[in-house]
């Protein structure tokens, strides 16, 4: 006999680009298809350091159970962090979490009930797809503009659903690339405040990889502190340590606390402590300044390929930071799924678009990371793509 | 206005446990109140030399984004160390988790849907009790008694309500320290296969930590591999790197990895590589000896003291393995959370036993730790305790 599984999982979208990633380990393919820092940036020498003076002068300490908000001295590193953007957050408003994937898991716990309305950009970022259609809400969706999200679009869900959140990635948006303008964050902060019943949650793994422009302040500047702020390591330094957090108002952590008790009691003391030792003797400002020098060279190769090579009535997205681009085909001319499969045959892979919409739609778009290849290959991967992009075109 | 949280973190009991170690925090109380293996006997040089010699041949791979399943090398040497009971378990069965924490959750999300029958031991592991109350299930309970579970009570369970899941912990369980006997698992095995809805979750963070006696099989070699074992690196080498696991049918596996990539992506690549190293160089089974050698020396003198000290009418168990002792005192005297107070004031903490029952009772019971204290420190602060008892029960 078979097992009685819940709904809830049943239900639940398995990752299509974790699939990929299993097609791609092929070396033969250039892959645009992952989401991977490029390992070639991974301080490996300083975490080496680290980790001995971790044991040396911590010892067993970093290597015993903690307390589940985490490691005192990296919460306060991570507060003093957003004093860049001259937000003041303090360390007991943050949770360190095992990578801030878990925080959608978290959120999820706290605020969906079956049917809840919960709000997504569209496109949106598939691990929160996957993290909240376990808890079983209704998605609604606001479409992406070139600066941010349909604000009408936006109003009208805020004043209709009482949705009990609204997720967003407002810096070089997974899967699009796109990032909200000053204006738009002011108007949005607005919304927020006449609607205060919608928590607003701004995940942002890669605001600092900004390569060109000014930063924006986060929304949470924009709401009184009255949202909630996501951020990892996994970009800025290392992904294998899964160590990212959440910022909210004291009373989301001390609920969020109890559900990650009950989640896995804490993260790893071993990597919150190599960490933080790691960020006390390097600067970290230094080592950004290196991944964005590189991301943003990979970048304008992509850019510079794409604008020469892509089909007519194709566009694509220039980010100024991040690690996608985000292409849309002509529409009526068939699925990228097929796209993917020409593709292959001609050793490149990308990831289509449909997965990161929850209503079916986006079969003319597909997402390109450029932080995982040098340019050359680039150059020559995205050459090879669009020639596959012209004979898809001309045989639909 | 506050915020709109879910009747599921409401209801979710907070770690009674977690904020005693709060408490005891305080250098000058003698705390039998932890779950802390001793951190004398983590191997801090040897894992040392294994994070060194990762980084220095894995590099980058020990540092970047992993599959969720976990890493190969570590999950083939779970499996095979199953083959020390002649338990054959393929490395496919084996899901790498953040501590075995996770599973509790993961396994929640798959089985357990609002008002679905779970069976706990009475009493049972509060972060279980913690986790599965996340998901609404029904708790019922069955009493174990020194040789295991009342046998009649699961029969009748498991004929009438059709629970999805029976979690256990049946070696030296967490709070009891009671084991399952031989003929309880042959009875138990034969009750599952009467009645094969019924999932059953064999929980075994502590079965290595035998100290005296006879090991014994698990129920998955009773149940034809139709169940779920969860195991831990936790006691049998470090917490803080929170690394667990769980075995069981590959349809369950498949859905417990979308659970997993929801969740947390995947556990710490680092971790993982460090630990497999750590195994690949050392002998586990001479580090188990050292471990079992001094934890079997303090139960011994916990036991001691228990037997030399303790009021008449008051019961406790002598664990043959494990972290804990349980303590019940005669029923009716009042609540042991007023023994706490009266034991903090003479500087002794344990865990009341309420927070391990789900109906409310247990007013009379308390769990001791013995693990993560010496022989001269147990003996002193045993004698202290039974005082306070002397006093409680004279009092009420």
């Amino acid at each position: 006999m078979s097992f009685r599984f819940t709904k809830r999982i049943q239900n639940t979208p398995k990752s299509f680009i974790r699939e990929i990633l299993k097609v791609t380990q092929d070396p033969s393919i250039t892959s645009f298809a992952g989401g991977l820092p490029n390992p070639n940036l991974f301080p490996i020498e300083a975490l080496q350091d680290a980790a001995r003076e971790t044991l040396a002068t911590a010892g067993a300490r970093a290597l015993q159970y903690s307390t589940t908000e985490g490691y005192a001295e990296l919460r306060a590193w991570i507060a003093s962090r957003y004093s860049r953007h001259g937000v003041t957050v303090d360390p007991d408003q943050v949770l360190i979490t095992t990578g801030s994937q878990q925080c959608l898991d978290l959120l999820g716990k706290l605020f969906i009930e079956k049917d809840d309305e919960v709000i997504l950009e569209r496109p949106s970022y598939l691990g929160t797809i996957q993290a909240f259609t376990m808890f079983e809400p209704k998605f609604v969706t606001v479409d992406l503009e070139e600066d941010g999200p349909d604000l009408n679009q936006v109003e009208s869900l805020l004043a209709t659903g009482r949705p009990k959140l609204f997720y967003a990635v407002p810096n070089f948006q997974n899967p699009s690339g796109l990032t909200y303008s000053k204006a738009k964050r002011e108007a949005l902060g607005k919304l927020l405040h006449k609607y205060p019943e919608t928590v607003f949650i701004e995940d942002d793994p890669y605001g600092e990889l900004r390569f060109t422009g000014e930063h924006h302040k986060p929304l949470f500047a924009y709401t009184g502190g009255r949202s909630i702020m996501l951020g990892s390591f996994s970009k800025i330094t290392v992904p294998g340590f899964r160590l990212g957090w959440m910022v909210a108002p004291p009373e989301i952590i001390r609920l969020a606390v109890k559900a990650k008790q009950a989640a896995d009691l804490h993260s790893s003391t071993f990597n919150q402590f190599v960490i933080a030792e790691y960020l006390k003797k390097h600067s970290i400002d230094d080592h950004i300044a290196k991944i964005t020098a590189c991301y943003g060279s990979q970048a304008a190769a992509m850019v510079r390929t794409l604008e020469r090579e892509a089909p007519e009535g194709v566009t694509f997205t220039r980010p100024e930071g991040g690690m996608f681009s985000w292409v849309t085909l002509p529409e009526g001319k068939g699925s990228c799924m097929d796209l993917f499969n020409l593709a292959i045959e001609q050793k490149v892979a990308f990831v289509p678009g449909m997965p990161f919409y929850t209503d079916g739609t986006g079969q003319n778009t597909l997402r390109l990371n450029f932080s995982n290849a040098s340019e050359q290959v680039i150059d020559d991967g995205i050459t090879r793509l669009c020639r596959c992009m012209k004979d898809f075109l001309n045989a639909s």
